[in-house]
């Protein structure tokens, strides 16, 4: 299922038998949208794809592990929405907020996504991949983004797009993780005018 | 340790023996303290506490909704650094930002209340007690503030509140739960005045 063989954990060594480690791949993907996470098991992923757990086990310390690469090749096939260029850093912005909801609230990926955050709460190399293969591209995205909106001379030069990217981002992992509140289309919209121009009325427009 | 005998969680009832339940609240808390979330057990919450694991299913059906009680009263008794009124949206902000980092960042509450929002995604439960004695409540300070700004005319009256919120307070959770990077006074500041002022350069400024 992941490209070229490649998983998001492949520090962790490649099985020998490929058709084992994509029917292992595949199960695990199956039970993250009919189970959850939490409910899913490493007993019940070796069930579904025949092999034994330990055959798990050799390549995947942990089941959060096993679910991150379950869920990135899905994910990595959906970022190319994540990075708009349509010229403007309002409009680069609006269409990645659009997309990132759509993702967030997608059945396929968003409950998985926001099981996987909450599971590298107590699982450090879970966390760290989390970190390497999903969070951190998301920021490089961002940042290429942001960027090309100072060549453009629309940012000025110093600005500091570490923060500008929590800005934008914070409100919509937020929704996604901890209230009930709309995580929509308008939302996406809201974010990205206000992160831009601010809370406080502009001087020009009032 | 709670206040009036009432914990966060209340509406599960209040056991006979106040002895008993303070002696489960502070085991509970030691216990998140030296262990964290997913490693205290209710087995090891009733062995300090000195009472039966049932006596502690009696009133806290899981191990989260209990964790939440213990986090709840100090959490409770530093509530009013969140609630500053200096007479400006730009002095609140700042320094309910930096208060909110002081809180992210302490030892005794910061690691608890990640585990918990962690926690909250798989417990039903755990989530809406949290939803609303911990984050409808720090909304509503939230509110409270950009409020008084309204009423000040430092915002439009047509402010989405609710988006400025998120805007505001996305970033500090997401630092708290997701990134590595710095989660100190000066990103307090940095968030408080970019939320305020926008990442767009202002004409006035200019």
């Amino acid at each position: 299922m992941t490209k070229g063989g490649e998983t998001a954990t492949g520090a962790v060594g490649r099985p020998r038998s490929e058709r084992s480690r994509r029917a292992i791949i595949r199960a695990a993907g199956e039970l993250l949208e009919e189970q959850g996470l939490r409910a899913m098991t490493v007993e019940g992923v070796a069930q579904r794809a025949g092999v034994s757990k330990k055959t798990i086990y050799r390549w995947w310390p942990r089941k959060g592990v096993l679910a991150l690469d379950a869920f990135y090749d899905d994910w990595s096939s959906a970022q190319e929405e994540l990075m708009p260029d349509t010229g403007t850093l309002m409009g680069d912005l609006r269409l990645r907020a659009r997309a990132t909801v759509r993702l967030m609230t997608s059945e396929r990926l968003g409950p998985t996504f926001a099981a996987l955050l909450a599971e590298a709460q107590s699982d450090e190399a879970l966390a760290d991949a989390l970190r390497e293969h999903v969070l951190e591209p998301l920021r490089e995205q961002a940042r290429a983004i942001f960027r090309r909106a100072i060549a453009r001379d629309e940012l000025r030069p110093d600005t500091d797009v570490e923060v500008a990217i929590d800005l934008f981002q914070g409100p919509l992992f937020l929704r996604l993780l901890y209230t009930h509140a709309a995580l929509d289309e308008a939302f996406a919209d809201a974010i990205a005018e206000m992160a831009l121009t601010g809370v406080l009325p502009r001087e020009s427009t009032t």
